[in-house]
């Protein structure tokens, strides 16, 4: 099914594991002429993929440097910048679409080469929360211009969309309905509806299970997505939204000197950085506590504030992410080696044998405890669904899909962020390509099974304190 | 080769990997007829290489009420119960033995079963040491009577020998060679030589690559020697030998009430505590912070003491473990569900398609750094040495023979540690079966490459702090 006919030229800036997928979804999905699509791309990997589709190739890594040099030439008013590269300034690349007159979408805001582990830079400035910031701080220029969807991918992206579904239908079983949404737009009443509900953690609840015919071996990075990616944002510091119902900082915790506020930062990487979390079915288990955009984004969205400014209301918000098996045992390596990475780094694809990647949002302390909203997608589901897919891309390029073809659809909305765009839309556009879509409550908390065989320093009286949920 | 003739019966008393690993061995280096062995075990695993060899083969769990009258019509004055079992408690074995006139060996002071795991008693009772000082509370009855050879395998057991042979080694190319070794029972001498070369610290250092061709399973422990064996002492607290030089106490670190008063225990499981070791081939790598008998045993045996009784020196000792990989993904999940076993275990053996036990201990702080000595043993070698082992059992296995053939050589000497036993003898049994046996100086300390990206509390005066060691 068509959802949109684009009359532009259409750049995708990188070719990896999600640009190689969503090809095939775009080809699907938006009536776009094949000789209207180039691929700019750092390697001749995913070179076979566009020649299968007939798509054009360019070989050419973008820097500081060139960048303007090599996609101004492509880009016309009303074009597209696809941007699904890895270490090109996603601000830059916004900066430029703004005087091009050219829409934009990114799944992550990305800084040039080396950004996320420059020593030179303060754990502060190497953080998500700047990055935001960094785009954010476009917006008001962006006003009326083209549209440019920042951070949207699975997550960030598609699972601000899960929140907002989950919240409706928390309130539905809670007895309070809401009878018409209010639009993504009205940031105020979803955080109102948020505070009402009493949501103080929201968690990105993700368990891949996706494992390969072969074991890792020793020296060798293997990821079910981009390994560098990972690693990048791995060795960033653990960051989450920081929510009002929180009692005192964590020792190594350190609020920003400017911006939102609404996050804070750890003094240490979060690939070294465990938490407990809980999906329908893995159960309890601990993730890492990843830096990613949407925890801070989703915490600053559903943030309540007084006539005055002073905040009444923030959820804690983050990522909770236990990636596939061989991807643990990859981060344990990595981090044995003081963050030194692996000579070899392999992208799981076809030797995948099975598992699924269930990825969704845990909304926390209302009155029906825990509830889980989100996709569970195996690997044969993906394999079935789109070519090019395992079951981690598959969720993400089909939220690249919707979010490109919201921006076709809505294309002067200047700079948007995931949780101001219509979650009915993306999810509708999502859904046939999520596997099953469930939502499920359960009464785990942090505080189950504590404290059994040793002591422990936990808050006996709010189980949603970050203390409990933090594995130390 | 034939290492020592036995006249006596001897009963094994389980028959796991390592019960199935030694039985080869036992017959091809001890002369011993087939019809004086008698298997005992809880379950029917293994029938079938016991059936191999022609070994009579009783299903029988011993337990606190029955373990008497299953064993003492089995042995009599002269005999032999070789212990390798599991949740069978070692104390009470090694009385029945002394009654009987009997020589025995285990490989670990175990408790009987739930002994590690009992929430009513406290993390010191439930501790290695605690199990140790058990043992040895036997020490004066046991004096002239027959051989008890308490926790003698690959570690604790043959990494002993190791350390005495590194010591050697150390001394030697540090231009004060020991020109001729003390014996075994002279503990102050050897005490003496560690102190004099400024030893600080000694780990177990481990790193086990053994891969299957298949991944693990969630819900499935895999390991590649006793699931129950690990999960038993990963859920004990961590303990170490507490060095001289150790400035502070951790935070979580408590000492004993009574005993001898050489090792702490951390209020944590040890399989959720990582330290940074090193080995020749793996380089720095982060391992679990198991406890173990040889941790208590060997900082006991190098303390160096004052007249009056007060101790002038002890290395901090302790287990630096990265078990296969798949074991580390095991105690991931394990400690997701809060040390809630989970439902499928499996023992790697067939499956096995390569990688090496890189096992040895690695002395810290003289005048050349760090120096590790082991063996490197690979699936291929094992397989092809000794029937029914993989290269972490054959380590094992090889080091409960030569025990065995010692004890057999030397049947009156009590109850006696591995640090008490001839190095040289065992090493002589041993080597044919460890593969590669290296020693290997290197400048690796735990400050190497700390801080880069985040501030760190490290103490820059001394490397070999358990501060730095630990992960945090
Ligand atoms: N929001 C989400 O849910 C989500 C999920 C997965 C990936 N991502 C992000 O999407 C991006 C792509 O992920 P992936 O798995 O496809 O990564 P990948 O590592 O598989 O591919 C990265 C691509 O970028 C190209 N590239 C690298 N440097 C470049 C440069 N200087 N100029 C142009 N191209 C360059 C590479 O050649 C490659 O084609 C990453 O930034 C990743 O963090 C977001
Ligand atoms: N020192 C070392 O280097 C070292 C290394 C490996 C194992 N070990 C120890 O050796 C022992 C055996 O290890 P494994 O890998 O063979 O274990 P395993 O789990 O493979 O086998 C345990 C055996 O004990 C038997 N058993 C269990 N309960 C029993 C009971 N009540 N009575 C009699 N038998 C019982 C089981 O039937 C099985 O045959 C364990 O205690 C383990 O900790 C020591």
């Amino acid at each position: 099914m068509i959802h949109a006919s684009f009359a532009g030229r259409l750049v995708m800036l990188g070719f990896g594991s999600i640009g190689q997928g969503v090809l095939p979804l775009i080809l699907r999905h938006i009536d776009v002429p094949k000789d209207r699509i180039t691929i700019v791309t750092a390697e001749a990997r995913g070179h076979a993929v566009a020649a299968e589709y007939g798509i054009r190739f360019m070989v050419q890594a973008a820097t500081p440097e060139n960048y303007r040099d090599l996609l101004t030439p492509l880009l016309r008013k009303g074009d597209f910048l696809l941007n699904l590269s890895v270490d090109v300034s996603s601000v830059a690349l916004m900066q430029l679409c703004r005087e091009l007159d050219v829409l934009y979408l990114d799944t992550v805001v990305e800084p040039w080469l080396g950004g996320y582990t420059d020593p030179s830079l303060s754990p502060s400035a190497r953080s998500n929360y700047a990055m935001r910031e960094s785009a954010l701080a476009l917006r008001d220029a962006a006003r009326g211009g083209p549209t440019s969807v920042t951070a949207h991918g699975a997550n960030p992206g598609l699972v601000s969309h899960f929140v907002k579904q989950a919240l409706l239908d928390i309130a539905r079983d809670t007895g309070a309905p809401v009878a018409s949404p209010p639009p993504a737009s009205d940031r105020a009443a979803w955080a109102r509806l948020a505070q009402r509900l009493g949501i103080k953690v929201i968690h990105i609840a993700e368990r891949d299970t996706q494992v390969a015919d072969r074991p890792k071996r020793p020296g060798e990075f293997v990821n079910t997505w981009s390994v560098d990616g990972f690693v990048g944002e791995g060795c960033q510091p653990a960051e989450l939204g920081w929510g009002t119902h929180e009692k005192a900082l964590p020792p190594d915790g350190r609020r920003h000197e400017s911006g939102c506020d609404a996050a804070i930062y750890l003094l240490r990487p979060g690939a070294s950085t465990r938490v407990r979390t809980w999906t329908p079915l893995e159960g309890p288990f601990h993730g890492f506590l990843i830096t990613h955009n949407e925890s801070i984004s989703i915490a600053d969205y559903y943030t309540v504030r007084n006539a005055d400014g002073t905040v009444t209301y923030r959820p804690t918000a983050h990522y909770a992410y236990h990636p596939c098996d061989d991807a643990v045992l990859s981060v344990h390596e990595l981090a044995g080696k003081n963050w030194h990475m692996q000579p070899e780094k392999r992208l799981m694809t076809d030797e995948i044998i099975r598992g699924m990647d269930e990825l969704g949002v845990l909304l926390m302390g209302h009155e029906k405890g825990a509830y889980w909203y989100g996709s569970r997608l195996t690997i044969e589901q993906a394999r079935g669904l789109v070519p090019h897919n395992n079951a981690t891309s598959l969720q993400v390029t089909v939220a690249v899909l919707a979010g490109v073809i919201w921006a076709m659809e809505n294309p002067r909305r200047g700079l948007v962020e995931s949780d101001e765009i219509d979650h009915a839309r993306i999810l509708e556009i999502c859904r046939p390509y999520l596997g099953e879509v469930v939502g499920v409550y359960s009464d785990w908390t942090p505080l189950q099974d504590r404290a059994a065989l040793f002591p422990e320093d936990l808050d006996e009286s709010d189980p949603w304190q970050f203390k409990n949920i933090r594995v130390v």
